[in-house]
């Protein structure tokens, strides 16, 4: 039986980085080879990084990149490489039209690399363009197809979203007859998406009768968070090997002669619901903390189950060593607070802190004599205030600690708790906020983590009803609905668009219905305001330019 | 000889605002009927506003819209109008395809009425995806044409981008031997896009071989400014009538018989560049105020030249009356500046405020002993809990007062003195807003606002070398090119996405390209930074979700 070993390379990239990214290729295919592979495919936009925004409008980024293929397939052949075939994603240039006023115009492009040459290059037909994608505002599409031989296999290429599109290129794969179909993918994380990503490569796989290669990015990236899970389908549709999520993996597979039977790889096990968000928002910040060149955080702990999980992620994700806690008690606070917010600060190893507020509110009220929700929202520009002086003195990223239910309804203030380059919880409702808690905490009796280690969330931060402690003896459920069926009408509105009549139709109380739709349009005009301006140049900072928060990518 | 008169409704709608819009639409129509009108044409998306983003994957928004097209339809008929023929932008539907999975998209549509009736729907078909238009990401495009019958004559439409893209819908009114093409936009805004726009409403017009009628939106709306500016252009590419910019106007203009001689409207005089930009400026801040609710703002004066240009332009586009200036000294800040500040408040007859913020520093250095970027921070912190603080109590819209050179390179606070709900100066580089300034002074003397204003901006605040006086002595210049030199790289790396190669070839000094590059790309990492969050949903708040800032679309 004659086997072709092919390695799904599953990296972590960086936005911009192109000389680390050209580094992992190196490294990773010399893995390969040593395990015995013929190929290596890597993820969509390997060089690059994925999504690079309007960063591939820029010439002097295109020139960079195609800089690092030339290179890459020369140092291939330099570590003794070139005889593998290496698929990497990068950023290409095509010509509008044979006109004379054509412009070049940035692709979404896969590169095939042997003994030192460009083998093939293969430009992405479908670009998506809705969701959290631009692709079709930054490049243009491709109309050829690719397939390359490797070991007399004939090996087909397309990208990402030309898979989940009927017709295109898989499509004109009939007439070439191929052995094997490869994908790199930039595909982030949604819940649940795992399932839906294997049905269709079966389909597909099932349409050219070929076993399917899906090669999935890691990671965290701005606001996104790849999950990897890279996993082959054979002809017929059946799962044949699978790669963990949220972790860098070489997963090898062997693809056998069409006549004999499919061979088999590992089989990554399935997360459940619970770990597979948590692990998520832990890989989401790590990528975001190391791409953007911090070592550590800052939050403000208040004793409440919000700061609780994200200061539980944060040690998750870069170390208790490195988060930065401070309690900042007002008069509201109650005892219980600070002591679950020591608590908390103890049990994962944080570095912890105690700056009452309470002199910088006396002396604007004192200057000012403010009152209301002036009084209240001072109160969290103060902690606002005191977080990012310690950002601008340490170094610390800050977190914000707020969760969706609380955004969306606008329970939060502006300048004040929504101070932070990073929101771990910005996508994640209370009702899952307590879910994640206690599933850590769990994790944690369970020896998930470490064999030894402490439940790091207190009990009485999970049990507690919430309270923003604004005002004496308030909480959140003086003015909102209960969490659960607040996040079922924010679940309906916000997500699925459904309008007042589609709510009111599934037998929601009218009352709590209103409340929560004004309630949660105000928030979003409010948070949208904050900041805009006129646009009056041709190109202008903002909405018409669009860069990767997290790019390693310098001009000077 | 028989003329046909046609009238150009340049109205300034509010997206989400449907009612209002359609009470527009009625009011219009009426005067076009008076003035002897036999069709009347609207802007692009006049009825939902224009740009409505992700409102338009509302189904319940589109119910909306839909309901006013038929109202407008029934109301117009009742108002004695239903001979009139009126062209108006909406937001459409249409089935993606015949399968069983189709699914309802929206479409950019527009419609004719005429007796009571909807006599014909058309689908923009170019959907523009680039700069400030996201149009793929939310419309399907539509197939056909749209020729209507308009008191004997032949009428095409077509809509905005449909005439910026060579082929399409203009190409096929060729065989439809059309006598006129109107073309409802929602072109903002941009320095010199006006002779753009005629000389390619010229160029359609002589391959139609039929005057063309282009109506354009005209007011602020977010970060866009719709400058209006509608025209006539003769089958032969003439300008033959055009409407002034950024105000509501009906401009009347009448079709002569195929035989006879093109008939001639009213042209209006254009503006110098510097009236143009300060009209611009002006317009979008009174669209923001008013469209989101507001009836006053308030902003730190400190006496330097961007407040004071702010200042001028607030009180332009909503009366010195409504404008709260507050002095909010440091020790560091000059007499002069203070003068400046009190001067300004009075020539604008602004209500003037004097908060200092060194009791607030004081507490701040003595809790918590901050030095160097820390306290320099501080400050400018201070002072934007103290408008925003203000903002609450009394319900001002906060202005950010930066300008686009300083945003650009990273001169500005983050929750400092970057707080705003709105920055006029977003946009507008240093150099720049020095000629906004001498140009405002000039017009005050030439009586062009009012025959007998003083110069509203002190004219030391014009000549004296900026500072943030943040530090003893500091002047801008210690640490920045001088501004006409920055600003000319700034141009080239941020609007033209020039690299440093062809920075260089142009001759610049290496050390101050470096300089200004690794400003720019540190500033746009910080600014980008704040704030984010990952995504783990199928949908999220933030990039994936894209609703207008000023809508008045309420579900509740």
């Amino acid at each position: 039986m004659a086997l072709t070993r092919i390695a799904l390379a599953q990296v972590d990239t960086c936005v911009g980085d192109v000389d680390a990214n050209a580094r992992l290729v190196l490294e990773w295919s010399r893995r390969a080879a040593q395990a015995g592979a013929a190929l290596v495919v890597f993820p969509e936009m390997t060089l690059a990084g994925y999504p690079v925004e309007d960063l591939a409008l820029r010439a002097s980024f295109r020139r960079a990149a195609e800089a690092a293929v030339q290179r890459t397939a020369a140092d291939l052949v330099e570590a003794g490489l070139g005889d593998l075939t290496v698929v990497v994603g990068t950023i290409g240039e095509r010509l509008t039209s044979t006109e004379p006023d054509a412009q070049v115009r940035p692709t979404n492009q896969a590169v095939v690399l042997h003994r030192g040459q460009v083998l093939a290059r293969y430009d992405k037909h479908h670009l998506p363009n809705y969701g959290v994608f631009d692709e079709r505002r930054i490049f243009v599409p491709g109309e050829d197809t690719c397939v390359v031989d490797v070991a007399g296999r004939r090996v087909g290429v397309v990208i990402c979203e030309d898979i989940w599109q009927d017709g295109g290129p898989v499509s004109q794969m009939d007439e070439h007859d191929i052995d094997l179909l490869v994908v790199p993918n930039g595909s982030p994380y949604e819940e649940g998406k795992g399932h839906v990503r294997t049905e269709l490569a079966a389909r597909r796989a099932r349409e050219v009768d070929a076993p399917v290669v899906y090669v999935n990015l890691v990671g965290g990236q701005d606001d996104l968070v790849f999950d990897g899970g890279s996993f082959v389908v054979g002809a017929d549709g059946e799962l044949l090997a699978s790669a963990p999520q949220f972790v860098e993996h070489l997963l090898l597979w062997d693809l056998a002669d069409a006549d004999e039977p499919a061979a088999h790889g590992p089989v990554a096990a399935p997360l459940s619901e619970d770990e597979e968000v948590y692990r998520a928002l832990v890989t989401g910040l790590a990528g975001y903390v190391r791409k953007n060149g911090f070592r550590s955080v800052t939050l403000g702990l208040s004793g409440g189950i919000d700061s609780a999980l994200v200061a539980a992620i944060a040690a998750d994700a870069i170390g208790g060593q490195n988060v930065v806690g401070v309690s900042m008690p007002s008069v509201y606070s109650s005892d219980h607070s600070k002591d679950d917010a020591a608590d908390l600060a103890k049990r994962i190893g944080a570095d912890y802190r105690v700056q009452a507020i309470r002199p910088f509110v006396d002396v604007f009220e004192s200057e000012m004599g403010l009152q209301g929700v002036a009084a209240e929202n001072l109160q969290a520009r103060m902690r606002g205030v005191i977080l990012m002086a310690l950002s601008n003195a340490e170094g610390h990223l800050v977190l914000a600690t707020g969760n969706k239910s609380e955004l969306a309804v606008g329970y939060s203030t502006i300048y004040g708790d929504a101070v932070g380059g990073y929101a771990p919880l910005k996508d994640v409702d209370k009702s899952r906020v307590w879910a994640l808690a206690r599933w850590r905490n769990d994790a944690a009796r369970d020896g998930v983590f470490s064999p030894d280690e402490l439940p790091p969330i207190p009990e009485s931060s999970i049990t507690k009803p919430p309270s923003a402690e604004l005002r004496p003896g308030q909480v959140d459920q003086d003015s909102l609905p209960p969490y659960d069926l607040l996040d079922e009408v924010l679940d309906a509105y916000v997500e699925h668009a459904e309008g007042r009549p589609e709510l009111l139709a599934r037998g929601y109380d009218p009352a709590v219905v209103d409340k929560v739709l004004s309630l949660v349009d105000r928030a979003e005009w409010k948070r949208r305001q904050y900041p805009l301006g006129p646009k009056v140049t041709a190109l202008a900072f903002g909405r018409d330019r669009r860069l990767p928060v997290t790019t390693r990518w310098r001009e000077a």
